[in-house]
């Protein structure tokens, strides 16, 4: 079975692995309060270009989503997000069990606009309403799309007009930062946003992201926020051994290397499908690719391939998504686009 | 100032005074544990034609929404609702308060319809997504549209497929169950949802709501969800005696009086609007009338009249809403129709 | 039956129906927002002497505890109260249910002290820990016992050293502002403490109570937290009405006659109780008398008298509680001493 | 410096890692379902003798503590803890912040018995009042005590008796297995209790418990509850993995031997401390010694040992905590009862 259902399925870089198993035996003090995790916290500040800027480890996509928003909304606010948007799709309602509204804007392609932003922030009148406190789109979006920095910027001036958060989810960020004709680098986003976070467990960690806040007032007493909804990770170093070998070296890091390669067997990949005569459901950007395929095909490649049918098309075709990780082979991309 | 604004920003009825005197200085216990709540739910049980409903009151709609959605979801579940919902739009987050999503379905009119649902199951696939598990709606809705009898009984089939409670808010219940050609009676109700309530305060009541519960589950502790959520109320008895002295008498009742005149005096404002040449932004029902009005006429009719304008309309043109209250007399529509 | 078991079994005191009726014809705007909301509130402003104070209005206790305790803590921190305290033992958990935890301290008579406090403070450590932000006290307390200003400003230092907001339920402030030798004045708690109540529920109201909070911080978008906790009353001037016609005339006025009358009585049941040859449980202050009477009597009691049993004292013996209200009768005074 | 201060310093056993490494490179599917997760749980069915139970995999033990009693509670529900209970002293309200009280008990000894539960239930009258529905407790206590098989049962008894679920933090539970002269085995566990976990982070793992439910209502949807409270973790193999590597072999597994090791380490620990002179704070049981130590040898301990002051015993004198972990060598005793 060749695996195109997530980047997630495999364990970490081997050089991911030699890290955890070098600094095994060192005794250190819990909960991220480590020399491991200061030197990582330094490091990303140093790449972010943001001195000032706070660090928190986390083990998954969705606590860092969470508890960022928890601890940046008031009661009675509320968070705006593409309806594609990871948290109010699949996050099992983990911001509504902090007691805040997702507002979900419909998008055409993933991508929240000032638009949808502006047609929310209507509904606002007084104390009879929640409150829109900040934005929340995924960079890349859930479909793969990547965001260009005039459109970072719009949003970010949108947010500054509105009294809105900007806080962007990356769980797939390095494959945005390495995409072909990508205009935005880490330090561009340590000026667009509140806060985002850098995923490792899609790129080559176990798990583990780094989330850098560069607003203090989201920062305040963070830590309580963390622990009171069971994130704090008892052997908090863990997860910065890992950032810190994938994300040493800055653009030469196995990261940047490892989300380059995810995109390029993607590229591959889409490349060859469209060759083959497939339609693609979405334009390709980076390590997911939307196919429109027959059902009969569809059944036939699940023999010996292991990926999520996204979509119903029309009657007889379905939306497959195809996925690469870090570690994916010429050799799989040539095997499943042979059976296509 | 003449009020079209609201339909509670008067007191009660005289003969709701009455009996709050009547009754004021007899003892009772507190909280609803009294014979005049005893005899108001029997009552109600009967008018429904379940006497096996439960029956609490609450002081306002909100609590009454809020509270029973609450008793009735799970933490992972979610409540369907139109956009437009009372509790999406004017509840200020308080289901999400609770931990519970609130799915808004967007709609032509402010009516949920089966399709409307069946979009939003899609989207439930595993433990990653919310549970959508209760149908919320208004009736009449938030614009006053009536639902037909076949329409429920449409909803009602789409909630038992797809395994969902069923709960309609009557916060101006008399208008629709008073309007002429409604075939929907306080029975049908009682057969047709999981739970509804007959709202007081829009209609001759200082405040209170009776909710009718039909279903068993829900109503399991459901009065330490109700102190829980600080919204029961120590003299609980102000509701059912109030209640009591409205709905005595069925369909004769001053309820439905007090109902049917809202009704008419909204039926003549609307006429009357029409043929000043004013068009209706919606087709009229029950007892609001939403009018489109140059901008420079609403500056003019605010020097003596109190509303709301509701939404921009064009550039020249906003919309206003006009409301009758159980006491509207002919002379205040005649005094608007003619500055109009 | 007569009534010894709450001071809520009754309506309103007369004149308090009499200004809801000669105000019930007038339209108003709703939620407070309404002449009689605001010239109450600066009513209460000036006998509290604080006219920067903010004047929210609730018709419960328990609504006005949660809300305020809610707006004031963030997630992550909570409230110290005596074990005996109202928001522990009989609000269902409404405190928790906005996420906050409520410090029981043990206390020998229901009185906080600022040793207790300290004992509360030494658990807090790190992010581990729920930080103690707020202290909540009844005035009287739930026994009856009233606070002297020593006490209270022994309270108020310890707060302020700790950084801890300080709250003060007074469900039945009256009578605790007329028990002879007390020393605490409106003017008074207007300078001792963050945010304090007038209870109108217990004496002479229908429902009723006046919030009044010196700090800012909590008042911050508190409109919100009211709606979000479903406690903004649509016709919310029926509050105002009923404090304005029981406050009206300061230390002359109804609200403090009534106090003194529920003092006054019970003065005279626990006297007279005393005479017949029954301990008392604890030093008898303001409107609640506990007495420890034979099991046998207590049944016999129970004929003819409505109170609560309201712990066990030993083998034999029970305590029970009488508690008198705005309208007890020295008759009915005299008809339970004669039944002891 | 040479560590006493937790059981979470160090990483995993080398045959831990061993394990992860040889997994690393596998493709499974996430969340947990993987053949890992499968035959792990499969596993631990057996040793429990409870071929019926649903197992799950937590990172840590305060999510386990806190989804569970969340599932397990409906809103107006609280549990009971010793009042040195993790849940009320060391997880920032994270039972709060799901919105249930935890009755706090005070215990002489960190044990809770069943007299202090039913002094709680007392309490409980009606629906002003939080229902108590669990019994939390630690095994061993978190002072180290391990619990008699007679003392477990007649905590059973007492939550049968009074409706309670039953439910045991087994942070350090290898500890307790393990400890000369005790009477608990892992498939009594699987009798005397609705739920249990089995603590791998203090143990040996990088992270990882085992969540065992013997209950099915209390696993009713269980995973939407996980992936809700942002505690699914993406590569969830990777607790299995590590939890097979230490279980496997049952009492002669790795799991058993570290466990053994570290209250071997402590009782030589404790005994030497003794015959130095020292006084024990409590009885000694498993890897924790707590030792009253002048505040002037603690300063000077501290320049090289790594440890908690643990608590004031008086003017001249702290309790300091020494606690061993699974690689504790000889070696390190011996310096620091020199240093003694």
């Amino acid at each position: 079975m060749i695996y195109f259902r997530s980047d997630y399925s495999l364990g970490a870089h081997p050089k991911v692995m030699d890290a955890l198993v070098a600094t095994n035996m060192e005794h250190t003090d819990g909960y991220a309060e480590d020399r491991f995790s200061y030197e990582t916290a330094d490091m990303i500040r140093e790449m972010v270009g943001r001195p000032d800027a706070h660090v928190h480890f986390f083990v998954g996509g969705t606590p860092t989503n969470t508890i960022t928003i928890a601890a940046a909304l008031r009661p009675y606010e509320g968070v705006i997000s593409p309806a594609t948007g990871h948290i109010y799709v699949h996050e099992t309602g983990s911001v509504e069990a902090h007691g805040h509204r997702v507002f979900a804007a419909p998008t055409e392609d993933g991508k929240l606009r000032p638009a949808d932003i502006e047609k929310i922030m209507l509904h606002h009148e007084d104390e009879h309403c929640v409150i829109p406190k900040m934005v929340y789109i995924t960079h890349p979006t859930e479909n793969g799309g990547v965001y260009t920095k005039a459109e970072l910027e719009a949003l970010k001036e949108c947010c500054k007009k509105n009294d809105l958060y900007f806080y962007i989810d990356g769980a797939r960020l390095g494959t945005a930062l390495t995409w072909p004709g990508n205009d935005v680098t880490l330090k561009d986003l340590g000026q667009l946003c509140d806060a985002f976070y850098i995923g490792g467990t899609k790129i080559g960690a176990l798990f583990g992201e780094a989330l850098v806040l560069m607003n203090d007032h989201i920062n305040d007493h963070f830590r309580y926020m963390v622990k009171r909804a069971c994130a704090l990770l008892a052997k908090g170093r863990l997860i910065a051994v890992q950032l810190k070998a994938l994300l040493e070296g800055g653009e030469d890091s196995l990261y940047y290397q490892l989300s380059r390669h995810e995109n390029e067997m993607a590229i591959k990949l889409a490349k060859g499908v469209v060759e083959k005569g497939y339609k693609l459901w979405l334009p390709h950007q980076t390590n997911q690719v939307f196919v429109i395929v027959p059902k009969k095909k569809i059944k036939e490649l699940e023999e010996n391939f292991f990926f999520y049918t996204w979509a119903p098309y029309d009657e007889e075709n379905d939306v497959i998504r195809l996925i690469t990780n870090w570690n994916s082979k010429e050799e799989e991309i040539d095997a499943i686009l042979e059976a296509l």
